[in-house]
């Protein structure tokens, strides 16, 4: 009998119409940063009981803009580059579990299916939208250069209400591209009973991070960030901000593998 | 400590930024079907090894253009309409698990992540798509009548290839639009483990289906169908068509409320 | 030698690339509108100086959402219903032109290329734009009925901001949808010289309006409105809401199949 | 009196509302060229009877796509970076009139509305349609670097129809990025009268180019090329490919600021 295939559904002989194939999966891309102050109390709400809030600056958060071309290990996905082309943004905090500091992503939103499927499997809360990001070339008028005094901007839309508005200007060279997203991240992965009212079939913390990291040279800068709320989409009402801390963009190169899990607490009975 | 709340994630105290609300779900919609024979091989190798071919017309398959409206049950996604309307194709059999007969998707395009997120909980392998189906309107020259003579078109494109391409001409009203998609559904949950290779973590055998059907007045006809392929996806090479056997038209309203878990293979621990 | 056709670019020898067809065009849809007042200075300053403000309330303005599905008069796009379905939200006012009074678009934004095109040909200044409106559906709860109370929903953005919300609540049957797109259109067509600073190469006045009108019950009732601008947009500023007139919903039939002339001041020699 | 101002409609007291601003215009961008030989028979009969074929290789096409970021002079565009970047893929051949041998762009497909108008405004006849290249980027495993053996993927579709898929593979650095995109632009302006039959209103032959020139280095290599039709777009049957030239990279940054009338022919008066 034919065996059925494929990393995720749908899943067929030859697996190819997986919406997501197997790992590893690499990326390039840039990274556009703001990280901010917001109370602690509202890093705190948007976490599950059993994880703490970090020690240092338990308030701070990451807003951020990536710009990416991934694909698999057979780099096809790059010959038909709608495959292989996406846009997320990312809204990132820190905490504790069991005495280790972790990231942590509490809303994303990104341009295409495959990424979004990724996104679930890994604990991203992935959505989608609409967002855009100042690119870098090196030839014309009608970009900024990697030098002080670069300036760009980002939007983020879901639904066709403005989420996040965010300006960057550079000022110079940095160690690091900011510090919320430093670490592993922790995420939950939580599926539902079909059965209403049942639980969670699936209840997992997880997790995970990149390897391979390809990193460019971090430039750091000024930020203004206006974020905004929909009737489907918290952002402004649930981590506004207190006080900037910077902006950053660098170039990035990474490779997922997998990650471990944590901790269960799945019904697979119901 | 406040409590995290939402159907599924992204999860924060007020719920608001749940992709998808709790059930029950309503659904208005319009459905065009063509159905058609293919070598039940084909079917069979698209089952999992635990069911079996349906006893009659083994090699039946439905593909489905679904134009819909749906809300939770406050209504207030109809007044922010983009997050109550989308479009999908599907792909449906039937296949026999411990005597029963079932219909089951094995493949689905969405033109949102709402939808999207539905699926992946209900076991319908959902991927986003472009698709598109002729409307009845009531006044004007650019559109067909609910009459004999009316005549539909409907595609269907993921990644920017062209995967179906149908057209159905009506002939008189009839007692049901098709025969395949119109059992109890018999779908897969998998989540892979986050750890490569270490098999999936939650792996279920569920049923669902509708509740509340409203139904208007079933229409047949004639149907032609153009199936094709991609890099990404897989239609005319795994389900080829070997005998149109008619196309339908009929306005559905539905609601859904959840299913039952028919078998667990999960390995949480994994 | 082969000739060039298609009625507009691109022309080739069969014509088939042409972004439009030879007129007529026929039109089936829904329309949404909701009436204003603002200061009729307001209306004044959308006006060319050669334009006069309507006598009778002329600070009334309309928002229209429209539903539609179009096709030439060989109605092949019915068939692949990509190339024949658009929604556009679009405002109109009144204006007089030689003692006669005309409705005139000040402001419209589509979702298709060919309604663009079909726009800028006839002086309807469009631009693409996103915008949703709830549907009527005979069936199934996720949907109002076209009866007392039933509640629609409408938004409008460009470049990912929202410039316009509404919401029309349906009290009953009424004679018009509305009066201030009631009349023929009075339109502008400018093309201005490849010389920069040069003027207009095309600068006319030209009327125009549907033909075989196929008009269904008008509803009218209550709206509300929230508009907005961007740095790319303006409505809220231009237009502000003073008064609120009512809220119309009209399922149309039309066909363009042209319009006149009235007045030429273009410069072909620029 | 209040003026109307913008340099196309929509036309407003202060001129914002514009489809686009006033020129210059900067882009900053990268092209990815195929060029290939058709029989000369195919790109007469794409030309106007007073055009002529060029001397040399009267049948050689270009086929382009540009994934651009642009602006106007006040940069603001770079800033909400949706209204700034944009890809459009493009058909060139070259032709002679009066003696001169220009470049002349027979179809193009473009991502966003301000892109369309432009086109239209320059004589470009442009549509909408969805379009992908590979980029370059400077980290990670999941792009091509600019350097021999790099790969490079490009995909055109038009309502969903696929028109175009290119791979290119690099061999070294040239001198040119091709020879058909590399004369002034001969285009048509053509606006019919809002008259049926009536004959254009508009009908200018123009010509123009870039100025300020900013080019990285050309990179050459090989090619492979599929093309498509669909009902609404012609492309392969029109000018299919005899015979690979090659393919080519390179980035680029230009500015548009208008261009010449050679000959008109309008009849402002229908």
């Amino acid at each position: 009998m034919t065996e059925l295939n494929g990393f995720l559904a749908p899943k067929t002989p030859s697996g190819n119409s997986a919406i997501i194939p197997e790992m590893p999966w690499h990326y390039s891309g840039t990274l556009l940063t703001v990280e901010y102050l917001t109370d602690a109390a509202n890093v705190r709400a948007l976490l599950p009981p059993e994880l703490d809030l970090a020690d240092d600056e338990p308030g701070a958060v990451a807003l951020i803009w990536a710009d990416w071309q991934s694909c698999s290990s057979d780099f096809e996905e790059l010959l038909d580059p709608d495959r292989s082309q996406y846009l997320e943004t990312f809204v990132v905090v820190r905490c504790k579990f069991e005495g280790v500091t972790y990231s942590r992503c509490v809303a994303i939103w990104v341009t295409k299916d495959f990424a979004m499927a990724r996104g679930w499997f890994q604990g991203y809360p992935k959505k989608l939208g609409s967002m855009h990001v100042t690119r870098v070339y090196n030839r014309g008028k009608a970009t900024p250069r990697l030098e002080a005094g670069a300036t760009f901007g980002a939007s983020l839309a879901a639904y066709d209400h403005r989420l996040a508005t965010a300006k960057v200007t550079l000022t110079g060279p940095v160690e690091s591209n900011g510090f919320v997203n430093g670490h592993k991240m922790l995420h939950n992965r939580w599926v539902p009973s079909i059965t209403p009212g049942a639980g969670n079939s699936l209840d997992q913390l997880i997790t995970m991070g990149g390897v391979d990291l390809d990193l460019g040279q971090a430039w750091g800068g000024n930020a203004e960030l206006i974020l905004g709320d929909s009737q489907w989409d918290e952002l402004g009402s649930i981590l506004p901000v207190s006080k900037i801390l910077g902006g950053y963009y660098r170039e990035v190169g990474t490779t997922f593998n997998g990650g471990t899990l944590i901790a269960d607490r799945s019904n697979p009975s119901v």
